[in-house]
């Protein structure tokens, strides 16, 4: 038995139809995700169920890969609404106490100074519980919208290092007690403790010192996904928490021992980033109702929108291969988009279709999305994510969401008292910031 | 007696000291700006007050013109902490129901498609009550943060010009009925109802569409600040909300004919901007009162501290001048940054102090800084008030603080219910958006 405890992220998204497609014509779906009650209900019931953490993925364009078009998208509502991020974290902040609150912010599409204020600010505001969902940015779409040329997939991470180098070095511009606020002797800082940065590097320079006193959690949460050979070099040396997509157990052991060889390489040893893959879980009383709810939910789901979808992100356009011909032998190749998880997925797809896997075989397997199902009573869910965990296959997971919220009312009904029990997961803490909740390693001030 | 009403604003900043130096040192002030229930705080006090509107300006650095270093600003709180404000403008919107939100944005530091998209997220989530105050930036200490080139006055309207086209044409990417979330047909939106821009422009890039349906208010609220020939030019063609700074009723209708003459220029003769100056008001049940608050309030601000603000406003090191020699003849065309603002207060200085006015003459004249000091009891502030409003100096004003939020509850609990029993202020409307509600131009759909 492991002493340390699992941690459960919420994932979320701003827009309808998260991780299940269709799954927003769920007649217990909450599909007003311009309003504002949306994301408070959210939070609070993230909260109330008993996760670590809430956070939202994001993606600055529409998906337009799939037959060179938005137009499928628009009318199912394939992830065609996106909405700033901040903005919804200022809001759900104010509504909820505990829970780590994450957005996504790209290391391409803006500038290191913006996004290291921004999280400091969330940091204060939330009082030590902003996540930073780090991505270096991999859309064709997406580059059309800001009119920056598209980065080949090595070069984004070195702009991302030297992004992260800025970021944290304005988080610590400011000393941690540098901040006095004394009316008494009218000093409002020590100016002996904040200093400049001084940047200037191959794709920035940023001089400070940042506008924002040292966040409470000193740096706030770093969260990453990537598996890619240089992703996990990445990861290994910034990221506190670490989202992967495995298709089974094995897989995940050979990841997390994957990444873990990179943590050793960078010397991040005592305290390495948890490692957290992405499942969907359908739990109900019984496995009977479990399955059924599942079918139901499948039956909201079309091919055609997991196809526009995998086109997004894997920058192939899915529309041009035949729905009833066996995909290409070399498909993982082709891709711009995230290797690692196209190359999970093909994998999947050829251990259940077999080699000849067709298009259309691949968009009913993905009508609801990549990572691993789990569908059960809630001791039958317990059992294997408990495997999971004690299995060094993960330190926890990254709990996907068909219908909204239930799918995460769920969990906190059925499958996380079920793992209290086993004693896997805490009573939730309340003291100290999210980094300290989590045991993360103090990142700061080294 | 006009019929139109007052357009009340109250100025904030995610800062101590506000507009007034040293105040965060007042014993009834609220200096603590990292925590979020200073916002909170701050947002119901101004909608219980009565004002229409809330914006918080802002600043990309700490003031490092004077002396060529921020250690002075640091020790003393002026204006070094600057908070990201669509964070603090989410947490805001979920604890007030009618205001106007507002955010200051520069058109220099940021990309159009992440300024469209975030500010038509505050407007859905807000529930059509988001203001964009649109800036130009003009401070090399930003230039520095962001590793931009410092660009001249008139290259940066030119520039923001374009940012605007971009911008409002990403709001209208989305037609206003596109949107339909009908889960009987499974249609999220029409996509014939949903267009590219495909703007290829000198500056900027951006295909679109934006993955925000179109804001409640069809494009937010637009503040603008500029006085220059080329600001007036830029405001006359995108403002609603026009905030100037005057020293006096008649250079305030000198403003107001001018920025008049600019709309008939772009034919906005219909439903021009609101031109709105800036004010501090200290008022009291009794004169005396309010010459004591008043007179407290100056004892705490410090001459070199508004050199520093001065400094940063106008890229001039004031710290070169020494302390008690006059100021050079020509020192308002020395300045690399708001020449109107400048201007204005040279003009103010060299008439209560003479042309020989000394540096430290500027530094105690601008404890309280900028705009119109209007000192006195209910009815002679509103007087003031009436004064401006129908001598057609204004259409209203932006109220700055000093106390915080005690500006703001003086202002509501003295001068409110007077400008309403005279008639030019009306009990705070509540339907429609905010855009509606102030009876503004529809700008989007032409």
């Amino acid at each position: 038995m492991r002493d340390d405890k699992m941690v459960l992220v919420a994932f979320g998204q701003a827009t309808v139809s998260q991780t299940q497609n269709g799954a927003w014509m769920h007649p217990g779906s909450d599909p007003n995700v311009l309003q504002p009650e949306y994301y408070i209900n959210l939070g609070r019931e993230v909260e109330r169920a008993g996760f670590d953490m809430l956070f939202f993925d994001d993606r600055w364009a529409m998906p337009g890969t799939y037959g060179r078009s938005f137009r499928d998208a628009v009318r199912r509502g394939t992830r065609v609404v996106k909405l700033d991020l901040l903005t919804i974290l200022g809001l759900i902040s104010a509504h909820t106490e505990r829970i780590g609150l994450g957005a996504t912010y790209s290391t391409t599409y803006f500038h290191p100074f913006h996004v290291a204020r921004a999280f400091a600010t969330l940091d204060h505001l939330s009082k030590g519980r902003a996540v930073w969902n780090i991505v270096t940015s991999l859309n064709q779409d997406e580059a059309e919208n800001f009119g920056t040329p598209f980065m080949e997939h090595d070069s984004r991470y070195d702009r991302a290092d030297e992004f992260l180098e800025v970021v944290t070095g304005l988080w610590e511009t400011w000393e941690r007690d540098a901040f006095r606020l004394d009316r008494s002797t009218g000093v409002f800082a020590d100016p002996d403790k904040v200093h400049y940065l001084d940047h200037k590097g191959a794709a920035f320079v940023s001089r400070g010192p940042l506008t924002v006193p040292q966040p409470p959690q000193g740096w706030p949460v770093l969260l990453q996904a990537g598996q890619s050979g240089r992703g996990r070099k990445f990861a290994a040396r910034w990221a506190d928490l670490i989202f992967v997509v495995a298709a089974g157990i094995e897989s995940g052991q050979k990841v997390y021992r994957e990444q873990h060889t990179a943590f050793e390489e960078v010397g991040r040893t005592a305290a390495p980033g948890r490692i957290l893959p992405a499942v969907q879980v359908v739990v109900g009383p019984t496995e009977a109702i479990a399955r059924e709810k599942k079918a139901y939910l499948d039956s909201l789901s079309d091919p055609e929108e997991a196809l526009i979808l995998l086109s997004e992100l894997s920058g192939l356009d899915f529309s041009s291969y035949d729905l009833d011909e066996p995909l290409p032998a070399d498909i993982v190749s082709r891709t711009t988009g995230s290797q690692a998880i196209v190359s999970s997925i093909i994998g999947k797809l050829r251990a259940n279709y077999g080699e000849s896997a067709t298009t259309r075989d691949l968009g009913e397997m993905m009508g609801s999305q990549s990572g691993v199902h789990i569908i059960g009573n809630p001791q039958q869910v317990a059992d294997e994510l408990c495997a999971w965990f004690e299995g060094r296959a993960c330190d926890g997971f990254v709990i996907q969401q068909a219908d909204t919220p239930g799918s995460f009312e769920d969990f906190g009904r059925y499958v996380i008292p079920e793992l209290r029990r086993r004693g896997v997961v805490d009573e939730p803490p309340t003291r100290g910031t999210f980094r300290d909740r989590l045991g993360l390693d103090a990142r700061a001030g080294r």
